[in-house]
Order: structure tokens, then C-alpha cells, then sequence
């Protein structure tokens, strides 16, 4: 029973450290289309095990989104289900967004390529756990909103493509910072401005006139 | 001499056919993986002679690019430097640039893979033909309407990404609109409730507080 213990547990972390390779040079390389031969490599373990854990390049990248999006997702009910002003609630959301896509840049073009590579049924499947529940968050956040007074009356399905291309351009788009602006590396610092530049763009965008 | 002319405009005509059958393509497809033959065969012509106009794929994006962002480019200048309110030239660009992405849905993807498949100097001139003077007007019309009273101050390098990202997402992130909403093209009356909701959010936000 121990040794099969240790076993499920090493294999666990054989396929945890396979999934941070890949995401780590889905981040160095600023691109999606990594082969399971280097993440293989990166971890220094055959190719043939990331098929075993994975099946394919598709199935890597689900459990990429998997690992990356789940806890988000989470705290994204628990914000939308919260006691608080919707205002107060918004504002948590557009810098945990942020935050999220600084920390997985890839994430934006992750969900776009698993999309665009998976058989409809199961790119319904992706859209119903990963999608839906933002859509219909917003849709709460943004009712409770406009019934309290606090923000306009907006569309919501709208605004789920709003606010997600906004928060997520500078990290997929990172290019322009390096050649129009001369900065390699999005730090702290400017993740931090460009969350209080969100807030003041959008949020206040949002905001009901003061009557 | 006049078959020569002949020629010439033979030659400019297939060359824009071709064009126009990549950009055809990449809007069924919802994808930039077009292989040369394809473009060809859409056409009708051999695929030697794809690579006698453009020489590979990335010649063919980077002329792609050209023809779909120069008409855009040279209006942009114009608005930036016409006479009139920054909040009407901001008003007027919002709707341009929702447009302009309507019409070629996958334009920030293609900007993004030359960026990232040119080599660095070809990426720095097309940074410079196409981002450089957009962040620029940005600046331009952001610190006019601030020093006129219009604006809030704001980071016009911040506002190129907020601004780019939100216009775009909804063309680029289309399953979004099939998967949740079970609307699969994106139609006039769309795009114009898109346009409203950018003005709404966007415009509103980046207006300076009545006083």
C-alpha cells in the first residue's frame, strides 16, 4: 500500500511539473505552440509520458486551463454570491482579473486554441465550465448594479468581451510594449497602473450619474 | 507597350486576389493557419506563384497587413489632427476601430503573429509603420482633451492596450458568442450595440467629472 502511496504521488507530480513546463515556456516564449517534446525535455522525462498523462497536445492544454482558470474561477463565485456594493465587488474583480492574466499571460490565446482545436461538443463542455459562469456572474453583478442605482444599464454579454479584452491586451499584446515603448517586461509596477487605469476607464465608464 | 500594361495590371490584379482570398480564409477559418496551397487554390493559380509575390507566408501577413490597416491608419492621422473636440475625435475612433475589426476579425492576431515570427528588425519597422503612430495620436488626443478640461488624465500607453483589447475582444474571442450566447455570425445590429456599449463604458470613464 505505501509503495502504491508513493506512486500515485509521484505521478501526480510528474504531472504537475509537466504542466508548469509547459506553462513556463508558453511564458518565456510568449507563444502557445510548444511541442510535448520539449515540455518532455524541460522536465527531463520521455515524450511518451506526456502522452500517457495527456493524450495529446488538446489534452495538455485543457488541463493547462484546468489548472490555471479553477481557482479563479472560484473566488469569482464566491465575489458575485458575496454580501457588498456591486461597485465595491467590480472594482475586486477587474484587479483579480488582471492579476490572473499577468500571472498566465497565454491564458486569453489558451481558451481561443482550445476552441478552435476541439470537437464542438467538448469546446461546449470548456464554454459551459469556463465560460457560462462569467457571463451569468456579470449578468448578476451588473442586474444588482443598475436595480441598486450604482451602475448604467449595460449588456452583459457585451461587456463579459469588454472587459476581458481589456484586461487582457497588454499581457497578449506584450510586443508592442517592447517595440513602441522599449519595455521587455511587464513588473509589478505596471500591472499595478494598469489596474488602477481599468478602474478609471471602465469602472467609472460604468458608474451611474450622480443625480 | 500596352501589353505590357496588360501585364502589369495582371500581375497587381492577381496579386490583390490572392490577398483577398488569404483574408477570406482567415475569416471562415476564425484562424491564421492558411497554408500557401490553399490561398492558391482559392484562386485558381499555382502556389509558385504565392511565393513569387509575397516569398513566404510571413510576406504574405505582412502585405495582408498593409492592405487592411493603411486605409485605417491614414484616417486615424486625420482624426487626430483635425479640428473638433477630443471627446467627439475619441467618439469618432471608437466606432472606426470596432469597425475596422469587424470587417477583419483577425487583425490583432495577425499584428501579433508577424510580431512574433519576424525577425527583430522587421518587427520594429512594422511597429513602427502601424503601433507608433497610434499609441502617438493616443497621446496626442488624451493630453488635449485633459489640458482642455474633457479628459481625466490618463496613461495614453495604458489606454492603447484598455482600448485595443476591449474593440477587439468580441471578434476575436467569437466562440464565446457560440458557446454561451448561441450566436455564431456577428451582424450589423451587433457591431452597433457593441459601438454603443464602448461608448457607454469607455467614453464615459475616461470623461473628466463634471464640476
Amino acid at each position: 500500500m505505501a509503495s502504491l502511496n508513493i506512486d500515485t504521488q509521484d505521478k501526480a507530480l510528474t504531472r504537475d511539473l509537466l504542466l508548469e513546463a509547459a506553462s513556463v515556456l508558453m511564458r518565456e516564449r510568449d507563444k502557445l505552440d510548444i511541442s510535448l517534446m520539449e515540455i518532455a525535455e524541460k522536465v527531463g522525462v520521455n515524450a511518451a509520458l506526456v502522452r500517457y498523462y495527456f493524450g495529446n497536445k488538446l489534452g495538455l492544454m485543457m488541463a493547462l486551463l484546468d489548472r490555471d482558470l479553477s481557482p479563479g474561477m472560484e473566488a469569482f463565485k464566491t465575489l458575485v454570491n458575496m454580501d457588498g456594493s456591486p461597485t465595491m465587488r467590480m472594482n475586486h474583480h477587474l484587479s483579480g482579473l488582471i492579476k490572473l492574466y499577468f500571472r498566465y499571460p497565454y491564458l486569453n490565446r489558451l481558451i481561443v486554441s482550445i476552441m478552435q482545436s476541439a470537437p464542438s461538443e467538448l469546446a461546449q463542455s470548456v464554454a459551459d465550465k469556463f465560460l457560462r459562469p462569467v457571463c451569468e456572474g456579470y449578468d448578476v453583478l451588473l442586474t444588482e448594479g443598475a436595480s441598486r442605482g450604482e451602475f448604467k444599464q449595460v449588456d452583459s454579454k457585451l461587456f463579459y468581451f469588454l472587459i476581458t479584452g481589456a484586461c487582457d491586451q497588454i499581457f497578449s499584446a506584450k510586443y508592442a510594449l517592447r517595440y513602441v515603448y522599449g519595455i521587455s517586461d511587464i513588473d509589478d509596477d505596471l500591472r499595478q497602473a494598469y489596474v488602477a487605469q481599468a478602474r478609471t476607464i471602465i469602472l467609472n465608464g460604468l458608474l451611474a450619474p450622480k443625480v
